[in-house]
């Protein structure tokens, strides 16, 4: 079984890709795949790295601005580059290229079971001669500022000078690319350079953003192994350390250690916070902090790993999709996993609703710690939520943004933006999904209920009363092909689900006597309200068809004319980038699963006759344009029986960015799309659902598949789920006895021991 | 009767307003009403001369750019100022200013009969001597390149020297106000100045734009009364005349002879042609060009003036804003009539629907050529209408852009823009009603036909059938409060209109052979096309709502909530000021007129019941934020019989912009608005209907009023309808006989005679 993805290709189109592809991170730090000896003249490179929320704040342009539209967003910075270590060999100093010399074996390999990537160079010089070399490189998952980089050259034939130039560069810019909306269009140069020195053996630089009045600082330190002298230069923007060997008689290596700090976490002596933690990590060397990185990485995937029996191709996606969003999360309170997580600057390093829908149930079964500092950045930014329904029109609650990184608003059009009010739904779900998962008391009373309350509030005045039906008007699904519509099904469905649970949410509350009157004192909350709630949940209106007997979309979907797919050529999609939003808000064609993806959140709410129906009638209608669709498709074709159809869905989730199948990843990662793959095997194939009434499964498998097993952790237990051939098998780890349904069964488990069923 | 306006106040508010109120203008040349001598330092004025059409092109920015988004968009561009004369009197050289020195008497004439402007100041230098200065200005309706300004100086006491400064000044900017989306809100300096110099005795000055290449040069020529010296000057960007009287012993005066020209009408040699119009003007006196004023103006008020009988504060508005509709309507196909004709820079000088559904309708009647030459400039834009369609994604028609100059979309925000698809059939709509009004089939076949045939594509493409309905979706009729819907009763009604008209058309067309084979071969039409456009004209969809009996807005109107009027502050209006665009689209809440003008326009698609009760249900939902709605609930009130809501909106019309009601004019004059004024006399007090099926008249008298009087130009002739307290006279005062319906009877008009009927 495989655990390592290897990647030989030196094309451009290739090495875009592999950036990403072999970018690392840590929640904090993330680091670009590019190379530390640089690329050929002329050939482009994302060279990126960036520390998670480090934003600047830009102007956002308006042809035509109305009130309200946000006047500024934020970006993630390209951060200091301390990627660089360049490579010379011999008096005539002979520059290392792997595009310009003979390379004679190149391998390059990302470990995703120890954490690390690696580069093996069988290089040979001009004069004949040949040299090893070999680049490692992580980001520790225990020293979140750490970024590592270990060469070692080792002798063949060669045995004269080498000299290593190490920098850390100040001079950074983001990349831009004003064709794709999906890329930030301007604002290239977002950091000045402060300071650029060294003190003792370590360099430093420390950049400020332009506008947003953050600092960022990197201290390099080089380990070095092999006698050798050492030079430390600076410049206005960067700091050099030259390292020399003169004479290569045997294996040399250098570690670059690289600390980043920044003023949203470290306060204001970046530099000396960065020195010192160096100095704390100054005893271990590379082997020890690989060794820090297996122990962090055996604990994950005992609990994540997902094995599927008959396909390594797949096998391989569903590890690389985890591996990176274990990278990606972000683990303090001022950050989240963003749109490309910390692999690119795609959609700005923004957050959206991919976090809450595609993310957080990964981890709330495999690492539900993630999960909860998931969910703790919404509770961070729910005054600004606040702040953003008021001036928005609304007397009360909460409108998460759309997009963002800080917590305002970030998007610059608001019917794909601004309009997706679901947002606040998701996020209110994702708070109830970690309940039912937990049942953590206390996290409701200390976060959630406030959120829940809040986004209920927002749904209570957005919504009206129309012939005693609960709507709510002028708002846009997931969907981005069909905006601002009335009563979109996925919207009405997650706010009843969000107002049914904030009144539950009031009752848990209120056991507790004094957090329930400190909140309710510090809300304005009366006992009014959850009844309130209550009513419009009840009232909720769910548009179904009575011809179709389907739900439709929205109000208005099932009355437009289907798209024209026959006579749309293939090198049209994404529509989005071929056609006027107009044009495409004119007709039955969807983005992206959004009915069908209300049926899987909240399946109870349809038979299931009717949910059939509805994927058949949507799936016509679907391009999945949007990375966010196929998952969703996959599960519910597992669970209306496709089980074709599930497995095609699956392979395109599988390997999205691996194969670059949306022609992006240069951009950076799918990350929701990453989680969707976990998802389309754990509640599709495995049929997992997570409701009040508990756990329930109904495992089916692919018939191209042998076998496929997963763990759940569940409200402090742990379960191993093995489907085969012919049977399913659920075993109870550890944790305390356990009643949960297998197919629609209640079957009893007890620690240390299995039950085992017939497959479906 | 009142022939003038005056307007004495010095305040920086008043003076910004009547800086756009006493704009003079001939639809090719408009120069605002800016003081010759300037104003006290620091004080706000927005300085302006615009020739029509007369553009640059700036980019649009976008926080989010997608799909068929114009990139750049035409801005009127402010071009040379001629306006400034300075007069200094004695040996200290004085500077004459109303804000500085003592101001014995002072009066601001606009003579609407006469076609002038005027100031008289009475003025006491600091020695204790006195002057009295008269200026004048005109702008030509008989040379389109003239601004002249006649400046008199006439000695009471003060006898010293008199140094008159005259500047022709290339270094100009547009007005910006990024807070308010109806003006420009960034791209001030968009002219460079190429040329500035003298020959002769003619100033001159060239400019360029920075980006549409077009140039524009103005030669300024001085004739001077009284014993004096001259002297030119000239520097990088201006070029000056510095006149001497040594001794005021007798009245002196300078009149400023300003000849603007441009490439877009002049060709290459600006100069010499401004030099050579120099010439032919030399013989003329300011006199003289004040005869050609009056001469012009005579013809024109004898056509198009309307008499009311006992309200002196709405006859003065009546006229003032017929003046200006002539002032800006352009007279070549290069132009058009601005939103602010030529007397502001607010939305930037675009032009809209308001040309075909409130200005021409006037012109029609009054001034037929000056509507032909507004539809022979939609046509030259047609086939810039057509590549829009295909932009669009449409297979066919012509998509006429939501505003422009130049003929491309210039709409930075589409809900609200391109998405009004219904301006292409208001343009369709003008060229019936231009037909209807002269039965002028040769303009027919030559111009409306092909207008006609691919406004009718453009509906055939756009919409679809649904169980035999033909729906058009996901667009925005004309109020921007309710943006992209379906089936809005407006755009589907025109729509309809549309499309059977372009069958008629096609028949009008068959008549002359020749003309119908060229244009059925250019435009690949086949004998097919005119019967699918019948169909889908008798198929077209027209919401009724069967508990309300009114027609919705469109299908979702009547579902969203009813705005809460009753808690919204009287200075949260217009309320795309103070609330977010999805926030108003949530609500029941018009900012104009939609489908209340769908009953205006075309009377007979509804019984007259459901018109009143439309129009009673409309009104309670509409803020009038738009000014171009008072007029047609004027028009509709009295159609529905409510003579008193019927007064109310047409006072509201006719002083908006002489009382700046709408607290905007100084950006410039409401020209729609404009237009609705004398449609709610002549359509909604006169009860004037056109139609294919003749003239009808129903004439009301508001209890206010003694008497109106208005004339019409209909098919060749002239009629003159006089309604009193009793009686109803109309006069045909020339032209063939005539059956038209008054009061829905027949009556017969024989030429020179009058028939009289009781009022109704």
């Amino acid at each position: 079984m495989t655990w390592i993805i290897t990647k030989n290709e030196l094309t451009e189109s290739d090495l875009l890709n592999t950036e990403s592809l072999f970018a690392l991170g840590n929640g904090y730090l993330g680091v670009r795949g590019n190379f530390e000896e640089g690329y050929a003249s002329g050939m482009n490179s994302i060279r990126g790295t960036y520390q998670n929320a480090f934003h600047d704040v830009i102007e956002i342009s308006y042809g035509e601005k109305l009130h309200a539209f946000p006047e500024t967003q934020q970006k993630l910075v390209n951060v200091i580059d301390t990627q660089t270590v360049k490579l010379y060999f011999g008096e005539q100093e002979e520059e290392f290229s792997l595009f310009d010399g003979d390379v004679s074996s190149f391998e390059r390999t990302l470990h995703m079971d120890h954490g690390y990537t690696e580069r093996l160079i069988h290089y040979r010089l001009r004069n004949g001669e040949e040299v090893r070399i070999r680049f490692r490189r992580l980001v520790s998952f225990t020293t979140r500022e750490l970024f590592a980089i270990d060469v070692q050259i080792e002798p063949v034939t060669f045995r004269g000078q080498v000299k290593v130039v190490s920098t850390v560069n100040g001079d950074v810019s983001n990349y831009v690319n004003p064709m794709d909306p999906r890329v930030g269009g301007g604002h290239a140069k977002l950091l000045h350079t402060e300071q650029a020195g060294f003190q003792n053996d370590c360099l430093y630089v420390m950049n400020k953003t332009t506008a947003s009045g953050l600092s960022t600082a990197c201290v390099s330190r080089h380990a070095v192994q092999g006698a050798h002298q050492v030079e430390m230069r600076t410049s206005e923007k960067a700091a050099e350390a030259i390292i020399t060997f003169s004479a290569l008689t045997a294996p040399v290596s250098v570690t670059k250690l690289n600390v980043y700090t920044d003023t949203l976490r470290h306060e204001k002596n970046l530099i000396e916070k960065g020195i010192s933690i160096q100095e704390e990590l100054r005893s271990a060397s590379f082997e020890d902090m690989l060794g820090w990185q297996k122990q962090y990485l055996d604990e994950f995937w005992s609990n994540a790993d997902i094995i599927i029996g008959g396909e390594e191709s797949l096998q391989e996606g569903i590890r690389f999709n985890l591996y990176h969003l274990l990278q990606s999360a972000g683990r303090d309170p001022f950050s989240n996993i963003s749109a490309k997580g910390l692999s690119g600057e795609g959609y700005e390093g923004h957050y959206f609703w991919d976090t809450e829908i595609y993310i957080i149930p990964v981890f709330l079964m495999t690492k539900p710690d993630l999960a909860k500092q998931l969910l703790i950045y919404r509770y961070s930014i729910l005054d600004g939520a606040r702040a953003r329904a008021k001036e928005m029109g609304h007397r009360q609650g909460a409108l998460f943004p759309w997009r963002t990184i800080a917590g305002t608003e970030c998007s610059a059009f608001f019917p794909a933006g601004t309009a997706q009010y679901h947002i606040s739904a998701d996020v209110a779900y994702s708070y109830i999904q970690y309940y039912l998962a937990t049942r953590d008391t206390a996290f409701i009373r200390q976060y959630g209920a406030e959120v829940l309350f809040e986004t209920a509030r927002l749904w209570a005045d957005t919504g009206h009363y129309d012939n005693g039906l609960f709507k709510i008007d002028a708002v846009t699904g997931p969907d981005e092909y069909t905006c601002i519509v009335n009563n979109n099904y996925y919207t009405n469905a997650m706010a009843k689900y969000n107002l049914l649970w904030a009144s539950k949410a009031y009752d848990i509350l209120a056991e507790d006597e004094s957090a329930f009157e400190a909140l309710r004192g510090r809300l304005n909350l009366d006992a009014q309200e959850p009844l309130e709630w209550e009513k419009a949940a009840a009232a909720m209106y769910l548009p179904y068809d009575e011809g179709l007997k389907i739900n439709p979309q929205d109000d208005s979907f099932l009355h437009k004319a289907v798209w024209d797919f026959d006579n749309t050529p293939d090198d049209h999609y994404p529509l989005l980038l071929h056609y006027h939003p107009l044009t495409l808000y004119r007709y039955q064609v969807c983005k992206q699963a959004d009915t069908v993806l209300a049926h899987f959140l909240l399946e109870d709410e349809q038979d299931l006759e009717t949910i059939k129906r509805s994927y058949d009638y949507y799936e016509a209608v679907t391009t999945h344009d949007s990375s966010l669709s196929s998952c969703i498709f996959s599960i519910m074709a597992a669970k209306v029986g496709d089980q074709d159809k599930a497995y095609e869905y699956f392979n395109e989730t599988a390997r999205l960015d691996l194969d670059n199948t949306h022609g992006n990843t240069k951009d950076g990662l799918h990350m929701a799309n990453m989680g969707g793959t976990w998802m389309s095997i754990v509640y599709g194939f495995g049929g997992v659902r997570l409701k009040e009434s508990g756990l329930s499964l109904a495992p089916i498998l692919p018939s191209q598949w042998k076998s496929y097993s997963f763990h759940l952790l569940y409200q402090g237990r742990k379960l191993k789920v093995e489907a085969e051939k012919k049977h399913v098998r659920v075993t109870l780890v550890n944790g305390e006895s356990l009643t949960l349904k297998l197919y629609g069964e209640d079957v009893q488990l007890t620690a240390g021991h299995a039950i085992e069923q017939k497959l479906h």
